[in-house]
């Protein structure tokens, strides 16, 4: 079966699916976009992702092309054509077609590309989930609490991190602090046995697998805090893992060459694995997880 | 006469040019571009355009699509199918089309697109090309020196400076010095009569109009120095220019609504416009201009 994508109102073949070479995602990468995970057929997180997707547009003047509601129709139908039922669906808002000039255009309006793919299904192993990374300077812009296709630096960062046959480049900012990995959040379990993440501002994207999960701790009252880790701490850390609607919860067990803790998954890493599952399971059998107080999306 | 694209080998309609959704440029702006100045009929300080686009594949890893005499080739034609006398060519190369993931993808050919269009003459009157500047924070990534199409942060900065009735955004650094425009390269005459502009590193463009100008200093024995103004410094400028292949000697008059010296155009701001002037007139008139030396490109 070919490959659907929805591009502008309308669902085209995806290797016939195009924009315009003024669209102003091609010429500036003036646009947002979101990766859904659909797991058993079913949005994961989706709330979540949306409240994003419009706190993103916010910020840089994008109005959104439709509702939720109707959006949703739209990411459904993609993925209904696409007989998805463990994969992503991504989607895509541009500000729109105009004569090339770096200030908005008037009176265009945005452009909307959804596409869905299948992916492999959901891991219940996590020694075979888990995987490397390497650490890489970050050189990236001051507001990648946006989600937008500026996305060079990350891409170069990813393929440092496939050279050095490695998941992840996990990025170290200029104070030498973690910031978060290429395209995941970044959580370690500290030498003090405390479970950290980096705390949200202009430096690093919200996450919507960090947001879920931070709820799922709170349910679980499995204490955490929001403060990021030095280099230093980060390379003495017990247990490093990744979120990301891609990456679910994904251990990192050897940074730059040298193990992590003994080298396999750690037992916190494990059992926020088995929650997130869970979690993951729960979405896809429509038991709306509580995110009411999700921290840091829209 | 409607316009014609260059689009990956094929000469396409303007409105229906248009390239694949997974494209890298529209997926990751993962893609390097220029804009030549066409004056006459002629391109100006095309080898030093071609360096730099040559200079910024390299970094970014993406092969040229075809030798610099065959790209030369498609951009004059490009020019004569639209009949551009006066005007700009703009090309875009992106890694190309594959399937969505950060890493670089193998076996792929690079695109490759390219349009040229209609500008207002050369201008010849100083004080109705005279414009004016707000400063905002310099908040792009640590690579500005890569001419890449991720250009939001650009587009963000540009159209705050439209918002204010003005022409350019200058942006100052996280140590409170000056870089460069959101497009375009900065120069002051220092409340000690210097002429300056900021060295070349990772944090600016190196402008080829920028480089086109500096040859013409050391050819007219006109001394300028490579140093970054202070946000203090670049406010106590005597007079305030910009450059770029679209601005090309651009006096700035007034900058946050303060008068730059006495709001009009200074001397040395006039002396370089017009010898800019007699470099694009002798660029279209084939009087090859002395820029072996030129710094910063390739």
């Amino acid at each position: 079966m070919s490959r659907i994508a929805y591009v502008n109102g309308r669902y085209v073949p995806h290797n016939e699916a195009a924009v315009s070479i003024e669209d102003r995602g091609y010429q500036f990468g003036d646009g947002i976009y979101e990766v859904i995970h659909i797991h058993e057929g079913r949005f994961v997180d989706t709330d979540l992702h949306l409240s994003r997707l419009a706190r993103s547009l916010r910020e840089v003047s994008i109005a959104p092309p439709m509702n939720d509601a109707a959006l949703l129709v739209v990411l459904r139908e993609v993925v209904r054509r696409n007989r998805v039922n463990e994969g992503i669906v991504y989607m895509q808002i541009t500000r729109g077609v105009a004569r090339r000039d770096h200030a908005f255009p008037k009176g265009i309006a945005p452009a909307l590309v959804v596409t869905a793919r299948h992916g492999t299904a959901f891991p219940r192993d996590i020694k075979a989930w888990a995987g490397t990374a390497i650490t890489v300077p970050d050189i990236r812009w001051g507001r990648c609490d946006i989600k937008t296709v500026n996305l060079l630096p990350n891409c170069l960062a990813k393929q440092k991190a496939r050279e050095a046959g490695t998941y992840e480049a996990i990025l170290i900012d200029g104070s030498g602090g973690v910031t978060e990995g290429s395209s995941t959040t970044v959580w370690a379990v500290d030498a003090n046995g405390v479970l950290r993440t980096r705390h949200l501002d202009d430096h690093i994207l919200p996450g919507c697998t960090r947001a879920a999960l931070s709820a799922l701790l709170a349910d679980n009252a499995i204490a955490f805090e929001e403060r990021g880790l030095t280099e230093a701490e980060f390379r003495a850390a017990r247990e490093v893992f990744l979120t990301s609607a891609t990456s679910y919860v994904k251990p990192i067990v050897r940074v730059d060459g040298v193990a992590v803790g003994d080298g396999a998954p750690g037992p916190i890493t494990t059992r926020l694995f088995g929650l997130f599952a869970r979690h993951a399971d729960g979405a896809a059998h429509n038991h709306a997880p509580r995110l009411a107080s999700a921290a840091g999306i829209g």
